[in-house]
């Protein structure tokens, strides 16, 4: 993966000139575009670990899975928010002081068990795709940091095919967990944007949600079983699909962003490979429209795989289709829908109705085709953005149908106001719903900016506002991005105070020194803060 | 409810003719019937609660909210499990102290702050229907122990009719709650056993499976948010319907029976009261085949709102269908499937046609019918079993398919092999599966005992032998009785030490004087045990 920007450096491809000429409409004058620092030319501090250090962890993951070179080190200095890739286009960048690649369970939890006698910090790293900043090399109050990289715990541990259920190793890749899984017939299904690169251990530390969810269910329902090593013993929770044994600890893990500690090996319900997909695209008259239709459809559970509201900004730019990007393809909003599996006719037939009542009209295929083929390459086009100087970024909430509107609304005003009042810049808010429940759904939004100063600075205090908002009109500050650190300081305002204590409390149980991610979920005092 | 039994007396039945006829033949000769002793002649320790500790509770709750009576101690002295009956037929019975009865959140939440400075433990009590010794009126460490039952925190709080969510007081019976949202054109749907008395509180402090999981998921499922007491301050979680705000704490409280505070509200999705119901029970060549078929449906997602299957055992004295006990109905095993609310011919259509594939045989709508209108009286049958010095007990587990029928066998064997070698007494076991994932199924298990000594003494080693197998076996310690006091030595074993040792983090930190419901989930260490 590109260090300082998203996927394969080959991938990467200019704006269109369409968007080029849209820009300037849409934004105003946008920053004069800058040259990113070489990944040799970064400068880091040298490496807090001494000789001993380095040989206590090699003894325990092997000499040569400490890693203190320079390009690992940059390559393990953060996840891929936009704050992360400017942070990367400067020329001084904090690291972690070595990466460790331990190769089995007990070669993490020896790890976590040595860095706690020595006084290091562990961040735990899977595909590197964080975009809450989960990964930063944040030491807290300790002398050292280290990128645990689980990139050697790979692979398909078991495949029970008659219970439908999978152990798979977390460092295992999206990609190559479904080739794996593949081979015996069966699949995952979870496709978030993030796919190519994350892993499984990923998905279930960060409760991850793919773009079929409609389907297959958030990450946190296919998971029946997790194995994790923690500094102080070791876990393996998910004997059985459903359970009262006392309250589901697998969801203590879940979400919990490596704190904890490290989960290793991560069971799944997975389910045949579907042999057969139906694609249906449909323009519907606005997005208020398209909601109401999405929540007809969750609550009569018609059994779309995918189901997608665009609103009218994104579906005019197109941008829910990167291949088109600057087409304006219709009026109105515009739905995709895609059904895989069994009985898909049927299914198709009963959402067709659904969206047809509310106003919808069927497309045909080729628009939800052009989503499906560029679904996971939004992340490139962000890094063309910028490289022109223009600020992008995204971020997501969720809540109650009943309150849909109103968040959507607050967020997109807080979004837009902010950028006048901290930059004097012009932005534009795109949005669109791509996970709904019985009971309400998600609201992402992709955000331009013609910033041109300090572009970190001032997305920093528009987040700031934008969470406040999400808070007020009863959002979650995350739906599937996770806390990390920069959503922590908000998180006492989701769950509580009590709430809050008792992640604290588990955490000193099981780290009692604090050296697993410092900082990520729960906020370190300010007097604690090491950078 | 009746104090020493189930339900309405008035519904009390004696045994049919047929089976009084049977039970010798099966089960050889049993216990003398014994007299049970009226609730007015039981004996019960004085209250250990000072006239300034009644002052102090009465202070909070209301002085009337108080009942030292003898009637509400004995009432409030246990749940409903064969053991807690076997020991309301007992001369000398161990009550709570007192019954308090706290009328909102915040009155719960003074008593429990004000328990912890008086050092009185606290039992908290919802319908009174646990199994699994939850209400044990055990005071752990403390000079006392009060029930708090929750029967005047209830009603339907808020409705939110777009988004199908309802917040109802955690002492709001299955009835109750059904009856008001009715009113409002919707459905819980959950409907356990023990649905009459039991309340959304327990439901959710228990992780309750009702009869129509299939449709509508377990109560965890089920639930979208809760408000819970603590001795150290309050919660409110569950903002959103999806969300990666951290762990979910809401699983914390669902199944923590007590230990870490109380429920005081409960969140949960609920649909449209369902307009349309199709019944048809199957014949199914064996148990085994049964399996398979309920397997494929599970994991097709074909959408049955019940789906159920009996064992020969089962089926052939129908204890499934309790008006009809006694007639052989048919050989081989048995099926009931239910399809409520939408598209139901389309979903009885995909179901049949796996359950004809497998070689089952619709048998029309009767049994199916008879099911449904004796579901809730088991409990009733029970009574009767007992009084005829008949030991009857049931209990439940689940696991993945792969090991359900090895687990079925382990504890068939285990029951029939105990009762041998602890009373030499000849037993019948009968199974069915009331719950299936994509991934596993429950099994639930009826027992029938000739057992003529000490049934509770004989039970107590069989059942351990039961929990020892269960494990072997790779089953859940509890599908959806949940731990109590009954299970918890055997809680280590399904979640580890390190489980354990999450459990006792967080109730360290919420009940520090550890006076919530001591024992139940955590198991006391034997020097804390007051009893």
């Amino acid at each position: 993966m590109r260090w300082n920007g998203w996927g394969d450096p080959a991938k990467a491809k200019d704006l269109p000139l369409a968007v080029r000429t849209l820009l300037p409409l849409l934004l105003g004058r946008t920053r004069r575009p800058h040259e990113p620092v070489a990944l040799v030319d970064v400068v880091v501090s040298p490496s807090a670990l001494t000789p001993e250090d380095l040989e206590a962890l090699g003894s325990v993951v092997g000499p040569d899975h400490v890693d203190v070179t320079h390009e690992a080190r940059v390559r393990h200095g953060g996840g891929r928010s936009t704050p992360d890739l400017l942070r990367r286009r400067a020329a001084e960048q904090r690291v972690p002081d070595a990466v460790l690649r331990p190769g089995t369970h007990d070669e993490v939890a020896a790890a976590l068990r040595v860095a706690a006698e020595l006084g290091i910090a562990v961040i735990p790293f899977g595909g590197g795709t964080s975009v809450v900043g989960a990964l930063d090399p944040d030491r807290g109050p300790h002398r050292g940091v280290v990128s645990l990289d689980l990139g050697r715990l790979s692979g398909l541990i078991a495949l029970d095919p008659l219970s439908g259920d999978a152990v798979l190793a977390a460092g295992t890749t999206g990609p190559e967990a479904e080739e794996l899984l593949a081979a015996q017939g069966f699949e995952l299904g979870h496709y978030p944007q993030s796919f190519r690169y994350a892993t499984i251990g990923g998905f279930a530390a960060a409760r991850s949600s793919g773009q079929n969810s409609a389907g297959y269910g958030r990450f946190d329902t296919m998971v029946t079983g997790i194995r994790v090593a923690t500094p102080t013993g070791d876990l393996e929770l998910g004997r059985s699909p459903g359970s009262a044994a006392g309250p589901d600890l697998i969801r203590v893990f879940l979400g919990s962003e490596g704190i904890f500690g490290v989960i290793t090996e991560v069971r799944v319900r997975v389910h045949p490979v579907p042999q057969r997909r139906i694609l249906e695209s449909w323009s519907i008259p606005d997005f208020a429209t398209g909601a109401e239709a999405l929540r007809r459809v969750a609550q009569s559970a018609t059994g779309p795989t995918v189901i997608r509201l665009s609103d009218e900004a994104e579906t005019a730019v197109s941008l829910a289709q990167v291949g088109k990007i600057g087409k304006v393809l219709a009026k109105g909003a515009s739905i995709v829908t895609v059904y895989e599996g069994d009985d898909i006719e049927h299914r198709r037939s009963r959402t067709a109705e659904i969206l047809r009542a509310v106003g919808g009209t069927s497309s045909g295929e080729s628009d939800a085709a052009a989503w499906l083929e560029g679904r996971f390459d939004g992340p490139y086009l962000r890094d063309s953005l910028l490289d022109a100087g223009v600020f992008c970024e995204t971020l997501e909430t969720a809540t109650v149908w009943s309150a849909l509107s109103g968040l959507r609304d607050a967020v997109t005003r807080t979004i837009m106001e902010g950028f006048t009042a901290e930059a004097g810049a012009r932005s534009s808010v795109m949005c669109h719903i791509s996970h709904v429940y019985p009971t309400g759904a998600s609201l992402y939004f992709t955000i331009l900016a013609g910033v041109r100063g300090d572009q970190l600075a001032v997305w920093e205090k528009v987040k700031a506002s934008v969470n406040d908002a999400i808070l007020a009109a009863g959002g979650t500050i995350s739906h599937h991005h996770a806390v990390g650190r920069d959503h922590a300081p908000w998180l006492a305002q989701e769950i509580g105070e009590t709430g809050v204590r008792i992640l604290s409390a588990i955490k000193r149980e099981l780290d009692p020194r604090g050296i697993l991610n410092p900082g990520a979920v729960i906020a370190l005092e300010p007097v604690g803060r090491a950078d």
